[in-house]
């Protein structure tokens, strides 16, 4: 596949590289099922940054001419037909420069682009002076380490030798103790039996996926939704349907007639603060989809995740505090309050359902670190959970509220915003036709950062929304950041306003 | 499926059970493709003890009659012809009580029986005057938990913030650091990008089966086997065959008319104090694997996790300090010299595979617990991980060689064992057709503990075979525990020796 940029064209990289990959599709070069570079390797030879290759494969994924399939690698879809300029297919190069002859055959079926990654290698390796909107994590500046610290060290001095020893699979039973107690003040009532420790949410669901689901199972996801929730889910043979959440949450009758349609083996939910929208689902929904999923016999994944993050409005019951028929598989973890870097989450869920996660987590590791949950136990029976809980919410309704009146001072009047109850980040819509990837082009010029919608989408992709989060960043560069971006997507405006649209290019593909 | 136990009969009620499901097999009551209740159910619903199913359906599984699938239950075996008493099978039971009508059907298919799982639910939950064989884990009186709680102390003061935070998915940069430092002196020079750091082996082998292994693939595993490996690779589509290790140790021969005869996936070995035979891979036969994976083109897996403890002999170079080809996938932990209960290892691989696994890993669990990555490189920089090996060395040279001396003393004549040169375990042969299985439930009374060698292999097993972890067993215990065995035993060869053998039992079943 041989592509030429020119770096001096008024089209940006992306599109370059874009348009020459349908060229390439549309005469035949390129037929379907052939698998594309990995965006990887094309940067490389390109001589571009991998952001600029993985947002073209974006685009073209958006207009289903390519598909990425996880764990396999992005190919050329199935069922497009080439123009009649048609040509012979140039002999296929090897995409993979491995030091061993072998792995180049061996990795050559198993590779998979990763544009999220991307973005969490951009977010990682940031300059110190750039704003950053691209995580959903803790502020790290809440983060009592001293307090954890006392904590490390006198579960180490007191049960140091039990604890750095190998342990039960289901989790360390001082931790699960306190997991028991912090459920029930949350309207579970959760035995030892029913509650799983694992490494985080991300493993909930890759043990979830493991025991439930196989090649030839249908599994309904938000969409948009968590980046990890996909790649879990959308593995071989498996197909992945999207219940469409809009700025005003969860559609209910999409999901019903979903339900009735398919034989769905499992519903992936996120009641409070969906990620990405922030929606939250009324009681009434969540009685609702307690009712389909009973009726229609599909059990529930709820993520929990984001539930202590509750910044205004009234508490609502969990989908599992409601469950009265165990249909709820529920996960959470300590991530979004505090210390990700610890990875621990759990599990609630019947006994039958948590024996077969637990057999699936000692296949994957035998069980999670101890350390850390010996220390996190501690942490939650001094109390400190409850004040960092606290504290968190105080700082994140700051910066949401910071965030908002930014985004209303800032922002071209045609944009909207969901307002979220909880969580990390506020859900944009660009009007109509702009595009975030392109946005993000030029704020990151500026040292402005956040990640455009389509990452969250697995399919019907918005290209013209994004996610803006906020709970890491200080009200001041909030302020600024938000200001950046408003003034650049005001400058577009102006622009598209003078400009004709282009007649060569579709309406559907954004204009920049 | 109705058993009637009889408590008073002279069989024991493993061979009971395992009888009269012979008997409803041959009878036809039970049809091949079935599937049986798991040992847990059962042994509810007879009242006996789960280990007592648990060795009912191994004998069956050696026998052939039925077959466990990870993952999925077990089965009767396909192939089998009813008998000429053939009768009409019973309408079947569910075999799971689940709280939720629902999981009955959901997890019908996918329960899997672990008879590993009783075991070491065995070894957790032995009383604690039982002197226990059964596991290779460190011996914690030797940790230096006030050392590391210093590092964990020190580490949370300098970094805390930052490793409590969301950190890189291939490892913590200290610890890499480290382990480059440590694999430097093992003769293994790999750049960071051709490590990645694991929660621990097991992860390590899960990560390359989600990787490089797919249905239809042809796995080679050692037989017998460390059994997290087995249940990791066995999974529906793929094919495990064994390379037998003997007490001479891996077969080559064998190796090699296999690898010619199938076109393997991997291969997947222990040239180091292999589990759980303790034998060695001879430098010669080290540079002959190596020869044979370039000519089949098959990567090696190479589980290193026993190579800091050499008791005895000559040092000898890992596959990966030989690799010159790039073939080898090297996996390691800290588990075997302290720790475990942290679940820390590493893979060492060239950088695309590396890269591969990395991406793998990221959608498992996003990175591994980085306090205990952190605390971790503080005891290596500290030197503390070097003295510790040391003191190991030491004190599990003098438990081994009190081991030998009590097997010596002890054992029956006719009962031989592997001298390993290190690690952690004694793989002792018993006299042809005495069953470990048998020992154990006797053993077991005596408030002595060991792991039956069944429980490594899958397939052509030998009951005959035990595995003695002599590691975490004081030298005074370890002739206490060995002197009830060797009594046992000899009682037994005594009583087998009076009687005469039983016409009706088929003679590859054990005596007892």
């Amino acid at each position: 596949m041989h592509l030429t940029l020119d770096p001096n064209s008024q089209l940006p990289l992306y599109r370059q590289i874009r348009d020459q990959i349908r060229q390439l599709i549309t005469g035949g070069a390129l037929a379907p099922g052939d698998r594309l570079p990995p965006s990887r390797e094309l940067a490389r030879r390109l001589g571009v940054h991998r952001t600029t290759v993985a947002n073209a494969y974006a685009e073209l994924t958006a207009e289903n001419w390519i598909s990425g399939h996880v764990g396999r690698g992005t190919f050329v879809s199935k069922g497009i037909e080439p123009g009649p300029a048609s040509v012979a297919k140039p002999a296929r190069e090897s995409t993979i420069a491995a030091d061993g002859y072998l792995w180049t055959t061996l990795l050559d079926e198993s590779h998979a682009d990763d544009p999220l990654d991307v973005l969490i290698h951009d977010a990682l390796t940031a300059a110190p002076d750039t704003i950053s909107f691209i995580t959903a994590r803790p502020a790290e500046e809440l983060f009592p380490v001293d307090d954890f610290r006392r904590c490390c060290n006198d579960v180490l001095k007191r049960e140091g030798q039990r604890l750095l020893q190998l342990g039960p699979s289901d989790g360390y039973p001082s931790l699960k103790e306190c997991l028991r107690d912090v459920l029930r003040r949350q309207g579970i009532a959760a035995s030892a039996r029913e509650l799983l420790v694992v490494n985080g949410c991300q493993q909930g669901l890759d043990l979830v996926r493991r025991v439930f689901v196989h090649p030839g199972d249908t599994v309904l996801l938000e969409n948009p939704c968590y980046p990890g929730a996909i790649q879990t889910f959308r593995t071989p043979g498996v197909k992945c349907i999207g219940v469409p959440v809009s700025e005003q949450g969860l559609n209910l009758e999409v999901l019903e007639s979903l339900l009735g349609q398919n034989r769905a083996r499992l519903l992936v939910l996120t009641p409070e603060f969906q990620n990405p929208t922030g929606t939250t689902l009324s009681l009434e929904g969540r009685r609702r989809v307690l009712e389909l999923a009973a009726r229609y016999q599909v059990p529930i994944v709820e993520d929990h995740i984001y539930g202590a993050l509750r910044l205004r409005g009234r508490e609502l019951p969990s989908l599992k505090a409601l469950d009265r028929r165990g249909l709820v598989i529920h996960l959470n973890s300590f991530s979004k309050l505090c210390f990700p870097g610890l990875r621990v989450g759990w599990i609630v869920a019947s006994a039958p359902v948590i024996e077969r996660l637990r057999m699936a987590k000692q296949a994957t590791d035998l069980h999670t670190g101890q350390l850390a949950q010996a220390a996190l136990a501690e942490f939650c029976r001094r109390g400190l959970l409850d004040s960092l809980s606290e504290r968190a919410r105080t700082l994140y309704r700051t910066r949401l509220e910071a965030a908002e009146k930014a985004l209303a001072r800032h922002f071209p009047a045609e944009a909207r915003w969901v307002r979220p109850e909880g969580g990390m980040s506020i859900w944009v819509s660009l009007p109509e036709g702009l595009d975030a990837g392109v946005l993000l082009f030029k704020a990151r010029e500026r040292k402005v950062l956040f990640t455009p919608g389509r990452f969250f989408y697995f399919q019907a992709v918005r290209p013209n929304t994004l996610r803006l989060g906020f709970a890491g960043v200080p009200p001041r560069q909030i302020e600024q950041g938000i200001a950046v971006l408003g003034g650049l997507l005001k400058a577009e405006l102006r622009q598209r306003r003078r400009e004709k649209p282009q007649p060569t290019e579709p309406a559907r593909v954004a204009l920049v």
